[in-house]
């Protein structure tokens, strides 16, 4: 199989890319070419994944490598590429451009190819949000009404649906999966406005101080690196008959409030800790947060047999196992006393 | 006031404009100028609009109008010109263009313009659709969930997300009201699905046999042109507050059955009139239909003091009051006839 992973030197791009590669199949058939296209080449931390001969990286903006797709004829595809939300409200146009424009030219490019390739889409639980007719539930359900109130959430609506055509004309093998908030991204701050559901616990664990710009009381769907691939593959892996119709599915979320994160992070990793969140709210986020979702169900990616993980405190040390490096000595003995604990 | 009606040379987009010039205002401001964009001249028909010194017709492609429409900054605009739903799944790439990329183009060149103008997309119950997860209410309601079956559909909700997000970002102020099916169109069948609707009225009323593609008990939301423009004008002129949120809104329907439609025809015209109406199956066409909503309700429109019409006999004699040289002269006897012993 050759499969394309669009954004795939990102975060979550090169963590399916490794994982792709370990499994070395997608339903029962090997991986033998993985191109990983993205608009940066590949940070140090995805050497590894770079070094393996299957692997080619191809570096430029999306819009400008759809043509060669073309010839490539994938026979998978995970396009999870995309502009993120704060930079799609501060830019209207790059938003447009980075999410719509290049996800119809991605389609457009497959279609040309004419192999019917499997498709997933990124889609993102932002697509769901209140407006005056239509208050949000308190958990958005797979077939709950989506009105988007970012730009970025109705741009990842309509790829939704533009996946949802292309795919009963016959042209790809397409689905959509909502990703929940990702959360504990390693690095630095991006761009999104969620990027603080990861800062909050990555930059305490490192020893830094961390701005909680929301309420503690703000309730949200979160999923682990490790699950989110998880969830993309199943997905990938599902018959058109087993992901139950063409609309997009939600994959499984941890409903969760920023206090419970933070007694989770102050349970794994002591009080010190927890101290280096300092709240400082900041209006434009809180805003942006305000019309998302405080919670999710996910039935149908339950039917995929895909769950949730089952406290905050698995995702924390989650991230303290695969970034070690990342964290301080403290924060790594108390979480290792934690775990210590929690297995009597 | 300087209104621009896309469309403008169209069916429903004449009527509008003549119901606009008749009426010379709108929100209490007069109608001073009135652009007819379309990519036909108008047709005989609406020479009384095109002699109105406030009318002016521009005819070619939307998508190459729109650069300039930045200039004209428009205060209103009715957003009528489309590809039809035959034609969308008969060629996939016109529909794109026609529907997707000029709305886009539009929206664009308005925000360009800078003047936030009050925008009006007519959407269609074509966005709504059973999907195998998500089976369709016997009524679709303003908040029924969309998964369109049709390129045209998916079209026409990816513009309604669009003007909602353009809209939320200050560049216009829009809504978007969903029309029924319009029935009776005169002249020609067209190549919507839908074309049979008028059809299996209009041929015979004018002494010509009609072929009905679908079952009888097919039941479906229509409109008459007139409660159709009074839709229009009455979305228009609402407050965001009085559309109760940015989603789009269905405009009110009478939700008939195809068996209903002919029994008022009989009732209207006469028996041989009614035996002009022969039954060929085409299964493209019911196929198509088959996928469509078998009836509307519209509880936000009637907010706004929209009413469909009582029974389908009065949208038959609409037709043979607006247009009696397209009615046989018995048919036309058969319904005073009809009219004097109702009113009795």
């Amino acid at each position: 199989m050759k499969i394309l992973i669009t954004g795939g030197t990102g975060f979550i791009g090169s963590r399916l890319a490794r994982e792709l590669l370990l499994r070395g199949a997608l339903n029962g058939r090997g991986v033998e070419r993985l191109v990983l296209a993205d608009q940066f080449p590949a940070p140090e931390a995805a050497a590894d994944i770079v070094r393996d001969p299957r692997v080619e990286v191809r570096v430029g903006p999306l819009l400008a490598q759809c043509e060669a797709f073309r010839g490539d004829r994938f026979d998978g595809v995970f396009h999870l590429a995309s502009a993120v939300s704060g930079e799609c409200e501060a830019d209207f146009d790059l938003g447009l451009r980075s999410n719509l424009d290049s996800t119809r030219a991605l389609l457009d490019a497959l279609r040309g190819a004419g192999n019917l390739p499997r498709f997933v889409f990124s889609s993102s639980v932002a697509v769901f949000g209140p407006d005056a007719s239509n208050p949000m539930p308190d958990r958005v359900r797979d077939d709950t009404l989506p009105t988007p109130q970012t730009s970025y959430g109705t741009q990842k609506l309509i790829c939704e649906h533009l996946v949802s055509d292309y795919t009963r004309k016959g042209y790809i093998d397409g689905r959509s999966a909502r990703l929940m908030t990702v959360t504990v991204r390693p690095g630095k701050p991006n761009r999104a406005a969620s990027s603080f559901f990861s800062g909050i616990i990555r930059e305490p664990l490192a020893g830094i101080e961390a701005i909680l710009p929301v309420d503690p009381s703000v309730s949200h769907p979160v999923s682990s690196p490790a699950r989110t691939v998880a969830g993309l593959i199943a997905v990938f892996e599902a018959t058109q008959q087993q992901m139950g119709g063409r609309a997009a599915l939600n994959l499984p979320a941890l409903n969760v409030k920023v206090s419970e994160m933070l007694d989770a992070l102050e349970a794994v990793a002591g009080k010190a800790t927890r101290a280096l969140v300092r709240q400082q709210p900041d209006p434009t986020i809180a805003g942006i947060v305000a019309g998302w979702s405080r919670g999710a169900l996910a039935a149908r990616a339950e039917r995929l047999g895909l769950q949730p993980e089952a406290q905050f405190a698995d995702i924390i040390l989650q991230y303290i196992a695969d970034h070690p490096q990342a964290v301080t000595e403290s924060a790594r003995a108390a979480a290792a006393a934690y775990e210590r604990t929690r297995s009597k």
